[in-house]
């Protein structure tokens, strides 16, 4: 699923309403493996339901993550396959002038031309998921206040990370189950070494670009390489020459044959988040006023970016990503509402959350439940306020330096803390994100474009009630010109230097930006600890009503699975097309249509000698039987969502047969509510990848460390 | 098809370059049926092909036009079927606050309760087409000039005009066939009192909207119902209360059994214009050069127009059609750019012009017509540096007031001729239109608004080399605030009132814009003359090249059929659906399907009344027997563009099956070269309108005058 939204809807709340788990609906937690056992055999899995579920056996011993994408070992020496979109940066990062991977693809000839991924790429390999839910909720107690609540669990949660993070290279996550009704610890081994191994040429991995994303018929070579390095002790290193590949506990089997229409396939990786469990109200709240409001202002900030970028070349490159994030959200976010009024989402979680309810109140001895409802529905609305005003609140970041300026701030206001007590994200442990989110500004940013954005952004902000009246002093006290004229913080090495600085450098700084950073301070905190508390309150409420629901399809013999938290999950599905009136998807594309497609420029470019052997129907041992060519992409029913980006796709004896990377359209309200009949998750046939490898590409030295079954 | 474009580079240019005529391929004249007879027979015509091109006998005698689209007699009252998006302007007039036909439909209930058409409606009777080729190159000579050329022919085609509307009530026009190897003089009755008797409620006559628009599967009844009424001694006559309905020679009968896949089917029409016959050079110039610099500047107009508007609800609203009209333009601009690649379009007209040129230069006996390929190709590369002048200078008509000021002064610097030899538009007989237009911007205009436009416009129209010094230097001496405060023109009876004003009144005006528009005239005019000078031998050209390229396709015993040019065609073929890699589009939509994509709101809210009737499967005699359900709308082979809307769609029989509405967005390509692969014309389906008459709107009484078969 290439660039996702995380929308900022999707951060800003948490989690909970009633759920009928469909059958093949659903992303798993590896445990429940063996709840779901019966529907898993009966829909085709050959393996044993529970050594799914099993976190020391393969195949989850060979799944990793990227952060942020998905990925897994297909050789014993550490080749991990994932989405061409997943290792791009990477790509890009390697590129130069005459010497342009984008474009052409990139293979190393032999292990020692791997070229080091971009700075701060990781691969992350899961070793646990423990419940911890007991240790976070050390020292709660019903009394506490909102505020107390929020601090309690955060503390807990650092510690429970610390502990963790004291294994050598360990990197550790705890996150909130069914709305904190659960607590699981990830743990995942940090490779730091990681090595872009392959990426067919930019015509195969993006084949369709933007006018094809979200859609089918699909013909996307949507695959990539990268390999994990560790010192030659096999510990986690960081790049150094003499580094080895490192050796995974577990790769998987490629399935040469491939998949049918109507094969089991299952998927394990990442889900970033969904809102499934969320309340009626919070899905009205979203669909008829945050979503409507968030849409006009990505339409309006992309228009300005537009405005002020048109006719400079330069410009326009910098702030191509940031143009294209917004309109990527944007058809999200449309597609969302679309789905959202043609599967009657507000009826459908109405009636679903009526169920429930109706069930609490049918025995006295569920009022608990009740009494969390009722405390729910009220701090659900209470938030809702705070949201429309964040949403325009935050147009302001949309000054880069200023956003800058206040990250720093933060750093060192954080850094007069023993490091425990810090804000989750101003750690130690987080230094080098956040440094690396300086750097980045350094591609992005041209200060008349700048200046535009933050002079449109300020008139709105100017309007809200909730305006910063401190900062907007501030503001007027400098104006608009000498704060682009005085700035260093333009300056890369002079940005991240100020992480480096205590808080009184910033409160007796010249800099404009520095100044505006410190003027919205106090207010930011005030705000933030309104959240914090409104926090607890929901956590406390959101917790006990989801306790209710858990026992409540317990009591109905049914299993429910979790929102979508990032944390590993399993998904299970058969590959089938669809039927809409007055249309049929198949399940497969095929190289022939990718050639009926092709233009040999913009988004529709394979390259010619891919498109020589198509003419010449050159597939080898790769055809389809049934098709009687080479399938290019595939559609099944499993359940995804952004963060799935690059997971393995595997047959009902575990063996890989392709890599998810989208979804289409219609199937984007699945985020709130899975609809059956318009989910569909995209792959790219396994065939494809090889015969790419093989014919196209030549990259038989990594068939030949690959595990390929008859 | 819907809003369709009528793009510039279709109107500046004329038409040429060569055709193999596919089977069901084809915009054929009427006369040309007799050509293709057996292709017809083979297709499954069961009609006498002489007769379907026989303009005195039906079915040609039923068909009609409304000028810009088609429609056709369904009665022998004059009732008129055509598409809802035909009569959506009639609609529109006759609504106000707290009466909203637009949404909630329009059905009279009695003759007397048939309300007047919007101002200007008319419906043309297909009379007569007759060859008029000599009489229009009566006194031309080799030895002329272009600019005597152009003429010549002028006055030629004025006086053939003149002499057919001396007959009353008559409109007649000549049109160019084949790049002026041929002339046609097409004859129609003009029906003055036109009024509207039906619309479906727009969430038929529009469901799925812009959202839909040229897109498979569609859902859209897009039908809708005028009567022609004349005096009641039966001559043409402007509304009047006495006035009785017009009775056609013919009418057709409709087949109630409507079409099943396979089946044959045709078409006649108006469609508007088609760029097949240009050259190789003229494609590769619109694809490369013009459309990409037309589809940035329909960009920029819309973006500016929103921006303009933005927080101004009444703009909005004002400018809604006109940035509509933008974004429809975009989105066919965009398909045609996207379809060329797709069908290798440059390719492909080279290939085929080598043949044709090879064959010239095969035998010195057609010397002649290298020497018109060479002169065509010259005159072509002079005007593109024209066309691309004229896209930038073109942009100061988005200030309205200034284009209504350069009507107003043309009108009355072209009065001081006698009729005969003004330039056509400026006749008497266009006064009408003329009035119209300057009525329209009323409802279109926002001084703030245009002033933001204009300033834009300007900034690109001072960088043309080719801008007017003489009305720059006007424009710069009154300033764009004077401009706006001390002009009249914004008041529609004072707009108007000049168009019985003398030049010398314009020439003495403290009018700002008046006195723009006098200044933009000699220059303006020189402009005119250049192109004249150029069509005269462009025509001189391209005539004579086309005539080699009709004696080339004579001696391989192929018909060609003319460019679309707005005169009366006839196009066949059957109902089919498509397959696509990966996709299979079904030839039928139905209503299930409509139903599912039911939302209530915006664009997909059908009546309940409707969607109730559909979920009880109260279909009657309606259903189509092998889907077992109501069919709503149809897709056919038949070639179409602009101008066909609302044509009637006839089956073997010539019987009434359905209505042309649209076609799909990877078909628009066909306006350069239709590929049977992608192209198909969306129909509603006649089972749809008259159930929709029948049990939805209980329209028995215009059920009741129909023919309707069994």
């Amino acid at each position: 699923m290439r660039a996702v939204c995380r929308s900022i809807a999707c951060c800003l709340l948490l989690a909970a309403s009633p759920f009928p788990a469909l059958a093949e609906e659903g992303m798993w937690m590896p445990g429940q493996t063996q709840d779901i056992a019966a529907a898993l055999k009966q829909a085709g899995l050959q393996l044993d339901p529970a050594r799914l579920g099993d976190l020391d056996q393969p195949p989850l011993t060979a799944i990793a993550s990227l952060g942020g994408c998905s990925a897994a070992f297909l050789s014993p020496q550490g080749l991990v396959a994932t989405n061409h979109h997943c290792v791009y940066g990477s790509v890009q990062y390697n590129s130069k002038p005459g010497q342009d991977y984008l474009t052409d693809g990139f293979l190393a000839a032999s292990l020692g031309d791997e070229l080091p991924a971009a700075p701060g790429s990781r691969i992350y390999v899961i070793e646990d998921l423990r419940e911890v839910t007991a240790a976070m909720n050390r020292g709660l107690s019903a009394k506490m206040d909102g505020l107390g609540r929020t601090k309690r669990l955060e503390a807990n949660r650092k510690a429970l990370i610390a502990a963790c993070e004291r294994q050598p290279s360990r990197r550790c996550d705890v996150r909130s189950y069914f709305g904190g009704a659960q607590y699981w610890l990830q743990q995942q081994l940090e490779i730091k070494d990681v090595r872009l191994v392959y990426a067919p040429a930019g015509g195969i991995g993006n084949f369709g670009g933007e006018t094809d994303n979200w859609m089918w018929p699909r013909h996307t070579g949507d695959f990539g390489f990268y390999r994990a390095y560790v010192a030659p002790d096999g510990s986690s290193a960081p790049y150094a020459r003499e580094n080895v590949p490192f050796r995974p506990k577990a790769w998987l089997k490629v399935a040469r044959g491939g998949v049918q229409e109507g094969d089991f396939v299952m998927v394990a990786g990442f889900p970033g988040s969904t809102d499934r469990l969320r309340t009626a109200a919070e899905a009205r709240f979203a669909f008829e006023t945050y979503y409507p409001a968030y849409q006009a202002s990505l339409a309006d900030y992309a228009a300005r970016i537009e405005k002020a970028t048109a006719g400079d070349q330069d410009a326009t490159i910098r702030y191509a990503s940031i143009l294209r994030g917004q309109q990527n959200y944007m058809k999200k976010t449309l597609g969302q509402m679309q789905g959202a009024d043609r599967i009657s989402l507000s009826a459908r979680k109405a009636a679903q959350e009526q169920a429930y309810r109706d069930w609490i109140a049918a025995d006295r001895s569920r009022a608990g439940f009740a009494e969390a409802a009722a405390a729910l529905d009220r701090v659900i609305a209470e938030g809702q306020q705070a949201d429309m005003e964040d949403l325009v609140l935050g147009k302001i970041g949309r000054a880069q330096l200023l956003a800058a300026a206040r990250t720093a701030y933060r750093w060192a206001k954080e850094r007069e803390k023993p490091d425990a007590e810090r804000e989750p994200g101003y750690q130690d442990r987080d230094r080098r994100p956040v440094e690396e989110r300086l750097a980045q500004i350094e591609r992005r940013f041209a200060p008349k474009v700048d200046r535009a954005l933050f002079e449109a952004a300020l008139e709105d902000y100017r309007r809200s009630p909730a305006a910063d009246a401190a900062f907007l002093a501030a503001l007027d006290r400098v104006g608009l010109d000498r704060l682009y004229a005085e700035t260093r913080l333009g300056d890369t090495a002079l940005r991240k230097a100020w992480l480096d600085k205590p808080a009184a450098a910033f409160e007796t700084s010249d800099d404009p930006f520095i100044q505006l950073a410190v003027a919205l301070y106090p207010r930011g905190m005030e705000r933030e600890l309104d959240a914090k508390a409104r926090a607890g309150r929901e956590q406390a409420a959101r917790s006990q009503y989801m306790r209710g629901m858990l026992a409540w399809a317990q009591g109905q013999g049914r299993s429910l699975y979790p929102d979508a938290n990032g944390s590993l999950r399993f998904t299970y599905g058969k590959v089938t097309g669809k039927q809409v009136d007055g249309q049929t998807w198949a399940p497969f594309t095929t190289a022939e249509g990718l050639a009926a497609k092709q233009t040999g420029k913009g988004e529709f470019a394979a390259p010619q000698r891919m498109i020589d052997l198509i003419k010449a129907r050159d597939y080898g041992k790769y055809t389809h039987p049934a098709l009687g060519t080479l399938p290019v992409d595939f559609m099944s029913t499993v359940d995804i969502t952004n963060g799935n980006s690059g997971s393995s796709t595997l047959n009902a004896r575990g063996e890989f047969v392709g890599l998810a990377f989208d979804g289409t359209l219609d199937g984007v309200i699945s985020d709130w509510s899975y609809d059956a009949a318009s989910n569909r998750t995209i792959h790219v046939d396994s065939r494809f990848m090889l015969w790419t490898m093989e014919k196209v590409d030549h990259a038989d030295r990594l068939i030949a460390e690959m595990d390929i079954g008859e």
